[in-house]
């Protein structure tokens, strides 16, 4: 019984490292579900796929976006990655291009067996992002599902440790983040990516489990990092780093429910429940100028 | 003129990583102005010595550690500090057992070529220290110099991101980070030190300065990390990481005000000014239970 119960907290996590083109939207989402069939068929349960990989990320105005968005669950793309969650019995996050009426998102959905289950809205919007999208008004969800709690974070959120932290005390064993990574000065080959450790720190520090799944491939003159992965709540990786330039698809089989229980680290410390709110807060609440910083 | 204020902005930067022992006060006192003799003639001006660096670390009773205990500034050890900035025209962080009447904090002091400048406490504390040191009340002050805004923090302190966000919310350049790191689990050689990877991402994500002096050597069994490290505002290692071992010092000239002129990443983003300020205050302010995580 012990063993039956402890099988059944096993989950193989997939992160689907891809590369999209801008504007081949029937294109990527084939793509997508051949890696979709492919990580299933290794056993996977929990896929993530990187951000707007069914759009492409360069847009040339917001018109092209546009044209390329979908609505959440209605559109297409959404209809046929839920197929594929089906009959394949997995879950899949994956970033989409959202289309809400007129208001476009850089967004994420969170697909399982039995169809959709929610979206995130990329909160922390990235250089021209911001002349296409809105900013994410969707806060982050973590979604409560029978494999663990799911958050989802797009690219640069991961720069804001708000982003993590707040996923954590919303209870995620783990974040699912779609991204497309662009290069950081001063990375050099053989130099652990300054994204990963981001993720890293993240982990390690929330005590829970992150799976980035990025592309590769430049598109319109921009160069995009790969470098996947997933890491443990222990904040060491348990898959990848992947390589920076090859489609791949790495795999981490993770007890999701070891996240909440490594939080106690010795007879006085658990590390989100040591979290000084009063001295948080009441620096927070000083109303420091813009200007200061 | 443009060179001369430049140079001007120019700050060596250097980690004194020491061994105390606990108890021996007077020959930790005299090992620490040693190395800050050492560290001035080389030409330091800010100077960073490890957590408790007078007192030692592992003690076994709250009696020992009050015995080891001085009132700050008014303290031996605080005046002697005093003497050598004077002396040697620089600025000193070094962590000391602070007694404040019947209470006891593992506190952090700033003294400059004037004199004391003030105090940190540790916010967060880590294990048996519960036992010996009230909590940090004093929150995350950032103290104005001449050679810029330099705040503290302490060991356990940077396992929580909020503890660098508010520094750089008050605006620091750099935080100064006396510590005693002791092993992670999951470290292993040859792999960057999850302290050091907790300090990149922290001073990357910032835009900030941080200059991290460990300890070295086994205390009553424990054993301590060394590899203090000198982080630039990039994330990058600008000093750094030391040995795991040996008491020695790590230099970096760096211009502080590069951190905040580094914050501006692009057209559109600068990393402070984007936080989703909307977003965080909704969900901490949800009333989430504290079994929740």
């Amino acid at each position: 019984m012990a063993e039956q119960s402890g099988s059944r907290n096993m989950v193989r996590v997939a992160c689907l490292q891809m590369e999209p083109h801008v504007g081949e939207k029937d294109a990527n989402l084939d793509v997508s579900l051949g890696l979709i069939e492919q990580a299933a068929a290794n056993g996977a349960k929990l896929l993530v796929l990187p951000e707007l990989c069914n759009s492409g990320y360069v847009f040339r105005s917001r018109g092209e976006a546009f044209s390329l968005a979908e609505p959440i669950p209605d559109g297409p793309t959404v209809r046929r990655w839920e197929a594929a969650a089906s009959s394949h019995d997995v879950y899949i996050a994956a970033g989409i291009a959202e289309r809400d009426g007129d208001s476009l998102y850089n967004a994420a959905v969170l697909i399982g067996p039995s169809g959709y289950i929610g979206t995130f809205r990329k909160v922390h919007l990235w250089n021209e992002e911001t002349l296409y999208f809105e900013p994410g008004n969707l806060g982050f969800p973590v979604f409560h599902t029978p494999i663990g709690r799911i958050g989802m974070a797009i690219c640069y959120d991961g720069w804001f440790p708000e982003t993590y932290r707040l996923n954590a005390l919303a209870g995620a064993d783990i974040v699912c983040v779609p991204t497309n990574w662009v290069p950081i000065p001063g990375q050099a080959e053989g130099r652990e990516a300054m994204a990963n450790i981001l993720v890293m720190a993240a982990a390690h520090s929330n005590s829970l489990f992150i799976a980035a799944a990025d592309r590769v491939g430049t598109e319109r003159d921009q160069p995009f990092e790969g470098q996947s992965l997933i890491v443990s709540y222990t904040g060491w990786p348990v898959a990848g780093p992947a390589s920076r330039t090859r489609q791949e698809i790495i795999y981490a089989d993770v007890n999701l429910q070891d996240a909440r229980r490594g939080r106690n680290w010795n007879d006085f410390n658990q590390v989100l429940r040591d979290r000084r709110t009063d001295v948080y807060d009441e620096m927070l609440g000083a109303d420091v100028p813009r200007g200061w910083y």
